[in-house]
């Protein structure tokens, strides 16, 4: 990840949670910004410089859609798998992870970060390798929610999901295939969803890796959902079955 | 909407759908094209001429993300509110309408359909003003689900509204505000789904018109879904409640 933090929400969000780590704000000088007053109260707090830079400097530092503001950020402390299994342990509640399996379009493995992090999701796992990098661009769809949930990058999709099934967390993949339908899942118990490529689905090895697979019913006309969005009605499907009581 | 459809899946669905109306495909010329097969099949058995154009001409008719290939085809004959109504008392089913209330993202707007249209929603209403308007970029990023659902635009969504209520359809608002969770909302009856705009949400008046508020229940530590993951999550609530026995 850069350590450019593109956006309104994404540098409110970064200032909100981490300020410590905030080096400067940067601000287009050609713009009137609304809703930037939160941002300098904040920035004022923590003493952070503010600088007004002309519009050629955003797009140099890498972003089309930067609404004219951006955080330099410290790169964050990176959490590991075992880091994150053994908060969960400190913390007694049931395992939540979201894998992604080769997402390749980075909005959206952005936009499945920031449903993530409402879903009160402990960790995204993804391949360094295969699936989109975690640039900007995936920041600023995340929309701060990188800011909230631990986000993983492993060597191996595999060898994490045996991790996590040592721990006896129960590995759900989503499958247009599958027989069980989602709402019959077992999310009250610890639990990780893995959600693969956009086109090709789970891939053969990460498919015969899981302990069930589950489908989300589709009873209109068409069948293929976008795969930020099958990820995020199953996150939210995990987080009414634990909320009911 | 434009007469042009652009992109792999959006092409293949129109074929699918009413071949009649497509005049013709049109490829890049200079571009080696996977996936295609089932379209040039779909043209041979329709008669429908195949013509292939340099990369220029895509440029020009206005899309930067066609994937090399363009349908052309005829207007499709509006449905308005009445007609669909008419077609739901004939199939005697429960209604089920998603409103957007001023989503002004063409992004949202598409993936609002393409959700909508495999949860089997009968019409996706949006207002012809204050709305993303509906460019190829919104049926592109449908992915064919234009060509699912009936979508209808509407002088005024408060009319709109009052004329699904006099059907005694159920207007319920997603606001983050409500305090009845979406998960308790009656979604067997007759219903309309009123989704707002990705900043304000609601507007005032179209709040005060719904019969009730729903909210999605955040657990995380961040409390902003992307409108169009919030509508999706609602969507399909609904096809859950209607399919659990």
């Amino acid at each position: 990840m850069k350590n450019f933090i593109f956006g309104i929400h994404s540098v409110f969000e970064v200032l909100k949670m981490r300020p410590q780590d905030v080096e400067q704000i940067v601000i287009a000088n050609n713009r009137t910004l609304k809703n930037v007053e939160d941002i300098l109260n904040l920035a004022k707090k923590f003493h952070i410089t503010v600088a007004y830079k002309e519009e050629g400097w955003f797009k140099r530092a890498g972003s089309m859609t930067h609404q004219g503001i951006v955080a330099q950020v410290r790169m964050k402390k990176e959490m590991s798998l075992d880091d994150i299994l053994n908060l969960i342990k400190a913390q007694q509640a049931p395992a939540f992870f979201l894998v992604l399996d080769e997402i390749t379009d980075p909005h959206n493995v952005g936009a499945l970060i920031r449903s993530a992090a409402c879903a009160g999701v402990h960790g995204v796992i993804l391949p360094k390798r295969g699936a989109a990098p975690l640039t900007s661009a995936v920041a600023k769809t995340s929309s701060g929610g990188m800011e909230h949930v631990a986000v993983i990058q492993v060597a191996n999709i595999n060898y994490a999901l045996d991790r996590l099934k040592k721990e006896n967390i129960w590995v759900i993949g989503l499958a247009a295939q599958a027989e069980v339908s989602l709402y019959d899942m077992p999310a009250k118990q610890a639990i990780a969803l893995v959600v693969g490529n956009e086109e090709q689905g789970l891939r053969r090895l990460v498919r015969e890796n899981c302990d069930q697979w589950v489908k989300i019913p589709m009873v209109g006309e068409m069948d293929s959902l976008n795969a930020s969005v099958a990820g995020a009605i199953a996150l939210f499907e995990v987080v009414r079955q634990r909320i009911k009581q």
